[in-house]
């Protein structure tokens, strides 16, 4: 254990390093070879390469054939761990959990769509309505319903313009996977999923963040009722 | 980059395989021994252990001294990555980064404050006051405000009990480290920042959401005011 910790901690100290350069914007857009940037940290190219790989998994770095690893824009360093976040949503949910993910739903998702009222260009707008007509036209039972659905939330918290609630779209998406196997036993609750996403989709559309808060809102509210029928929580853990 | 690739990818395999027992519950509290574990995944121990610290620095598993490596429970699984967090904000923050901070703060701590005032038990209540109360006793020019009022605001995301918001804290403690260099430049700021954080607290105790989460809207509202004073938005940002 020795042995890797040490080397852990060297790969710890040279991804410091890169990372100070890289805010302090020595390298500018392109960085140096590996074996500059070895030599430059005095570290093995295995060390360097292991660094080098920490941060491409992160979408810090980007590697460009014949032009080398790209520094990619900030916004685009992801702070969601997406292994942890699919695994967290891999285990069978308990009704605290759903509790949570419901609450955190209704805290991102009508606030992104209202920014996406205000923000979205028109391509993102053509995206949006484009995701949505493919979702409507997908019976729940297929099983391509669930991509669906996640491709059109991602695409309008994207259209939030926000990098922070971005960011938070692998959490949006978790907490579909984990409510839409409940709340699609029923037949009845397709109709009214799908006049509620098209309830956001055009508020967006006509710029009206308003309207697109409330429909978001709806929506989150007719799932959650939803799960709360198939799913009782406790009276104890209700607020 | 061949081996390093295959290596990276055979710890995927079995950081994906130790995922599915320990959410299939599987291994119960305590893990089974390394060795036993390289010889049912039939892969060497540096892979294994490889594996295993992913997992730890996940917060996923826990060591301890003659019980073993402990599976620590979901809601402690961090999200968020830490590192990219710190390093996101150890950039300096142009414009449209604090704008996109302060709208994420927003939509966090008031609703963080409300759910707090609604849950905090009474161990949650007297550290938050604890926070508090070292807080305003240091001034903003010493060097341990800033942990003081991370602390502080650390505390109140915790007893929301909601462990999204939870997950969250990073991100509010990153933002408090960009924005309180710039408002703090003002003397008079210092007074209204005490003032306000002891709304918020006050509203906690005595369990009143609705004044918990206007306190804490207050707060960023003023810390917003004063950033864009000091760091105006251009008005094609400004929505």
């Amino acid at each position: 254990m020795e042995t890797a910790n040490k080397d852990r901690s060297l790969v710890s100290k040279v991804m410091d390093g890169l990372v100070s350069g890289i805010v302090e914007e020595k390298y500018g857009a392109i960085l140096p070879p590996q074996d500059v940037l070895s030599k430059e940290f005095n570290v093995s190219r295995t060390v360097m390469r292991e660094a080098l790989s920490m941060l491409l998994a992160r979408h810090m770095l980007d590697v460009r054939p014949k032009i080398g690893t790209r520094i990619r824009p900030m916004r685009d360093w992801r702070m969601l761990d997406e292994d942890v976040v699919s695994w967290r949503f891999r285990a069978k949910p308990d009704s605290q959990f759903l509790r949570d993910v419901i609450e955190f739903r209704v805290l991102i998702e009508p606030r992104a769509s209202a920014l996406a009222a205000m923000r979205a260009t028109p391509a993102e707008i053509a995206g949006i309505r484009e995701a949505f007509d493919a979702f409507r036209s997908i019976a729940p039972t297929d099983p391509a319903y669930q991509d669906a659905d996640e491709l059109l939330h991602t695409r309008i918290v994207a259209a939030s313009g926000n990098q922070f609630f971005q960011q938070m779209a692998a959490i949006v998406r978790g907490a579909l996977s984990a409510v839409n196997p409940i709340i699609m036993r029923k037949e009845s609750s397709w109709e009214t999923v799908v006049r509620t996403h098209g309830r956001v989709v055009e508020a967006i559309e006509r710029h009206d963040p308003k309207e697109a808060e409330a429909a978001s809102l709806a929506l989150i509210d007719f799932t959650s009722d939803e799960v709360e029928q198939a799913f009782p929580v406790s009276h104890a853990e209700r607020v």
